[in-house]
Formats: C-alpha cells, sequence, structure tokens
C-alpha cells in the first residue's frame, strides 16, 4: 500500500528500514468512488494526500459558471489545494476523483509531529513545495505568454497519458484554452 | 553582520553556537549603492540575497512599458527572485535597490552544501518557501478579488513604514491600482 509513496520519498531522501516503517504509520490509506469529492469549496483541505491509484482533479467556476482546472494529480503526485492545507482556510476548490481511487492522507498536526520524528521529512517537503512554487510560476507565466500548442505539449510530457483518463474539457480548462480549440490542437499533432 | 539573519532563524529553527558560527560562513556580506541591481532582466538570480540593510524592489515592464513591482524587500526578509534561484532560469525581473544597502549572499551550490551541513536548513527553507507559496497565491486572488483599499492596509501591515520609504508608484504598481487612486485611498485613511 506504502510502496508507490516511499519509492516518491526515495527520489529525494534516503529512510533506513525503521524510519520507513516509522513513517507508514503516519499515513492513513483511503478509498474515493469516482465522483466523489476530497474537498469542495469553502471546506479546509485537512488532509495532504498522495494519491496512489486513480486521478484526482482540482477545479473551481467562475462568476459565469466557466470550470478552471488548476491541478491534474495522478498515481505519484500529491492532489489539491495546498494553499487550504498550509494555512487551513477554507478551499476556492472542488477537489474530486475523476476515477476509483486510493489516497495515504495525512494532517497537518500529523505532519507536524512526523517533522520532529524523521527530520528527513522536512527535506522531502522542502523539495515538494519548491516544485509546487516552481509549477504555480510557470503556469502564470504561460499562461501570459506561450502559444496553446506548446503549453499542451507541456502537459503530455508532465502527465503522460493523462489525456486519456480525463475529459477534453478538463485539459481544455487546465491550458486555459476552449476545447474547440484543443482539438484542433491534437488534430494538427497527429498530422505531423 | 550576521545579527539579524541569525535572529530570523532563530524564529523557526534553535541552532547551537557552533552551527551559528558555520552557517555564518557561508553567507557572504555584500553592498549595494543606491539604484544598484541585484539583478536584471535575461540574467540569472544566483544568489539568495537577505537584506540585512536598506531595500529593493522586485519589477518588470510590459510590453506597454508599464512597471509592474512584484516584491518590496527591507532588512529582514529575502529579497529578489525566487524562481530564478531555484530554476537558475533566466530572471523575467529587475532587482533593484532603492536606498543603499547591506545584504548576505548565499549561492544554490552554497545553499545545497549547507542543507548537508546543517540539516536543520531545510526546515527553515521549507517554511520560507512555503510562505513565498502562500503570499504569491493570496496576491493572485487578491488582485482578483479583494477591494484596493483592503489590499493596501495589509500591505502596510506587512511592511510597516515601508511606504515612506519607496516612490508611491512602486507601492500603487504592487497593489495593481494606478498612483492616483493610490493617493486618493491615502487621503480617505488620514480622514478617518
Amino acid at each position: 500500500m506504502h510502496d508507490l509513496l516511499l519509492s516518491h520519498l526515495s527520489k529525494h531522501i534516503s529512510l533506513s528500514d525503521e524510519e520507513a516503517a516509522k513513517l507508514t504509520t503516519y499515513f492513513e490509506p483511503k478509498v474515493f468512488k469516482k465522483k466523489a469529492y476530497l474537498c469542495r469549496v469553502g471546506e479546509i483541505f485537512r488532509e495532504a494526500t498522495f494519491v496512489d491509484q486513480g486521478c484526482f482533479v482540482t477545479y473551481s467556476f467562475d462568476k459565469n459558471g466557466k470550470t478552471h482546472v488548476a491541478q491534474v494529480a495522478s498515481e505519484g503526485w500529491w492532489a489539491g489545494d495546498i494553499y487550504s492545507f498550509l494555512t487551513q482556510k477554507p478551499s476556492d476548490y472542488f477537489v474530486e476523483s475523476f476515477e476509483n481511487s486510493t489516497v495515504l492522507q495525512i494532517s497537518k498536526a500529523g505532519l507536524e509531529t512526523l517533522y520532529l520524528e524523521i527530520p528527513k521529512m522536512e527535506r522531502y517537503f522542502r523539495i515538494i513545495i519548491q516544485n509546487a512554487y516552481i509549477s504555480m510560476r510557470e503556469r502564470m507565466m504561460a499562461a501570459m505568454s506561450k502559444p496553446a500548442m506548446q503549453r499542451y505539449m507541456e502537459f503530455l510530457e508532465a502527465y503522460p497519458g493523462i489525456d486519456q483518463r480525463v475529459p477534453q474539457y478538463v485539459v481544455a480548462s487546465y491550458l486555459g484554452i476552449r476545447p474547440e480549440f484543443l482539438s484542433r490542437i491534437r488534430k494538427k499533432l497527429a498530422r505531423r
């Protein structure tokens, strides 16, 4: 159950067998059926959530009812709303499972204890949060400058195969373009 | 010279005297005259920079030549472009000293060694980067929703006294409003 998490951790830190065994007791496995919510707008995102199997989409609606996708997370990613988790303020997002999914969860208090118990986890999450920071900045900049085709190709690179697992409107919204425009981009790429 | 940095560190971690002494050898003091650049657009922001004295403004110009202020950093803040530092990609910003300033700098390679030498620094920078993440998200959300008056009051709370030290157009740009509008807000607040 914890294999994928441990292999993800091992990319950044090396834990002893004892530390790994202790660590797993901090993470609670949980199952989410397709279309279940990890979190709804206005709720606090209370558990940091590592995706072991399945796929989650983080999104909001604007005042015109248009969907805005902020994140897609499949196996090996941390899903949900980091901002709400870190600040324990209500989330601006829905976090919904788009497949039957299993996850590993840890509360903020649990994580604070884990940092004291296994200080190497400071390094792991320092790197994870750095990456989240980098990715948020790149999304802001990409939305302003890069052509949609390039953004789509970078999306495919970051999330291999995911475009077959979530509906086209999710991918389009993530890229900040209309679904019809994404269709055209896909056709262009297929012809290459 | 390193007192302010050490007191800032002590908010988040406690270092032994030996660790503190070792740490200071990693940070190089440097002086920047008013109007000097820590970094220009297209350059890599190579040194994480802690402000010991003075004040720096991080900004860019859009294609119409309009200034956009991304950050104001005075004593006790980390100045500059975290994104460029973390990725070692060229910066989209100018980072300019708005007063005669002294800073403490550490390179990316130096910081990686420091993490191994004093692992407690992982915790410190995990928290610093978390805060940067939170603040970037709040700026994005504030730009979309909060009234300018509230944003200005939050700015004054976050940076006490700074509005007397940088020109009004810097503060206005940071808040994403026109300088004339900021003038009106200031007058309103003064009348309260």
